[in-house]
């Protein structure tokens, strides 16, 4: 069912840092800082030629990182999102196998702009997923 | 300087039960258990089409992973690993930027038998860090 590897999300304290460390240290292709209101974060994101990365920084009130910062205070890996062909699809098969869907078990429209799951980090091996449909 | 993201290694307690996750819920191909002893891990490789999640469960004693799994019990995302052309480069680059090179600062032989450095987690955003020649 799922197909690439569509991002590793990284959240970090200090967005101006990690953007230096990515693109000055580790010599990779790094955006400008995109706020998303709706999702509570500021991104930059790191072309690789395969993936990207998503450097993620908490952005208003309630963000959706604000306590995985709090709980690691350096930052760290938050999540792994892979493509699905069909949203509903994975949500069914998801729901057929007994894996928990995060929120109300509805797709949601993710960063993006496209249909997104998060998966409960306890049904998948310790990581939060996310499912994207591409 | 970096390239593709080679692999995403996560450290699980139980590898037949990630394995199953993977395979079973999530759909994807994936090996069987390839023993590493000289790196203290049991490995299962997730193949993706653009990149592989790699499924580290430890191997005999002081395996590194021990301690992860010890502040993380239900596993969780170890490390990334990114490729670079010449690690000698990718270590000078490391050493003039200040970022710290675990052990000795050395390349060693990694998991696919090549060149690899893994870097210091509180220089890069709270995540250990692999470099890997291609």
């Amino acid at each position: 069912m799922i197909g690439k590897l569509n991002h590793v999300a990284i959240a970090v304290p200090d967005l101006e840092k990690a953007t230096a460390v990515y693109r000055d240290m580790l010599g990779a292709r790094v955006s400008n800082p995109v706020d998303q209101p709706d999702h509570g974060v500021t991104v930059v994101f790191v072309e690789l030629p395969n993936t990207k990365i998503e450097l993620l920084r908490p952005l208003g009130e309630g963000s959706p990182i604000a306590g995985f910062l709090k709980r690691n205070p350096d930052g760290g890996m938050h999540h792994v999102c892979y493509e699905v062909d069909d949203i509903l699809v994975a949500r069914d098969r998801m729901k057929a196998t007994g894996a928990r869907i995060l929120g109300d078990g509805e797709p949601k429209t993710g960063a993006h702009g496209k249909p997104v799951l998060f998966l409960h980090p306890k049904d998948f091996t310790g990581t939060l997923v996310e499912l994207e449909q591409v």
